[in-house]
């Protein structure tokens, strides 16, 4: 059966909900990173990172949501979570599943992780400044060329809608308004609606 | 035919190369990132990020490294450039990738680009501090346990193999010894070696 190691607040939501539209046989394990278990000698075995979503196979240990998010459609074809067959449209799936990891999710990492990329005070001060900024230019690019509506892939759902919603729960944090983005505004409610967006959460809010 | 947009320096070397190892019917469109080609209307027109690399087909234009990679290699499946009929293999091949855009890439990216994260000299200079210390723990993970040999994904050369070559060719710059990484290092050696590497980094290095 699969397993998915997971913490709060992180970006391992996107997999835990792919994983519950798949209809997916799976469970999952909590980290606390308040209490450092990313860095625990048992964890670091599963994940040498330190870091979450890692999905546990019965070939392997799977990491990165764009990975993990692929091979979920993959391996639950049935579920319709990714064009599989048309080599063009999972490449613009992936396009959007990338550009989520390497740049939106590294423009909102700013804000409390600044200390990967300097040391001194001042610097994380100037990059939690630059937060808004970022994540809302990020947004605007997604909301004017990437987000086709009603879902990111147009009339389909797909891999790339857990995702987006995941980090657009962070932009109140980010002191960005999700109003001023109407298309990916509309998705956020659709999302919330869905029955296994809700399910996951129930258990993300269990203390 | 396929039209890959590049600029010299830039992490569009993995797709120029997976293209050239896939045999792939292709032009290519050199951008000069001095001169700000990349901010021009017309190039946004291409690809709002202004960035590359950008893949121009004839059904529209993709962008993100491993989208194209994964794409090169799922329409050239002759090339064997990736384990395509195997979800968990190419899971692994995907996770390799977006760690190399998610963490390594950007690692590397506080070194010039440390003004997209936030604006004083002072913070610049200290990300800068931090590269060298940052971009050898990514290849030092990537050596213990990311990287099989002689080939990332171990005896198959694949879309993986020219990504890393691109962030390994970034070393020196980063204030990073390869010889620190042995398998990284042979295989940087091998891959320049391979004659489509040797052709498009003569490609790369006409004025």
């Amino acid at each position: 059966m699969l397993k998915l190691y997971y913490a709060q607040g992180t970006c391992a939501l996107a997999s835990h909900v792919a994983l519950e539209e798949a209809g997916a046989q799976y469970e999952t394990v909590r980290l606390d990173f308040a209490k450092g278990d990313q860095r625990k000698p048992e964890y670091l075995k599963v994940n040498p990172k330190g870091r979450v979503p890692a999905l546990a196979t019965d070939r392997g240990i799977l990491t990165e949501t764009p990975a993990i998010l692929a091979y979920v459609a993959q391996v639950h074809p049935k579920a319709n979570l990714a064009p599989l067959g048309d080599p063009f449209a999972f490449a613009r799936a992936q396009s959007f599943n990338s550009y989520l990891c390497s740049t939106a999710h590294v423009n909102h990492a700013h804000l409390m992780r600044g200390n990967r990329w300097a040391d001194e005070a001042s610097s994380l001060e100037d990059m939690k400044r630059k937060v808004p900024k970022n994540v809302a230019e990020s947004f605007a690019l997604m909301e004017s060329g990437m987000v086709e509506g009603p879902w990111v892939m147009g009339s389909a759902y797909t891999i790339c809608d857990p995702y987006l919603f995941t980090l657009a729960r962070w932009l109140e944090r980010d002191g960005v308004d999700i109003a001023r983005f109407p298309k990916i505004h509309d998705h956020h409610r659709r999302m919330e609606a869905r029955p296994a967006v809700k399910k996951v959460l129930e258990e993300w809010a269990r203390p």
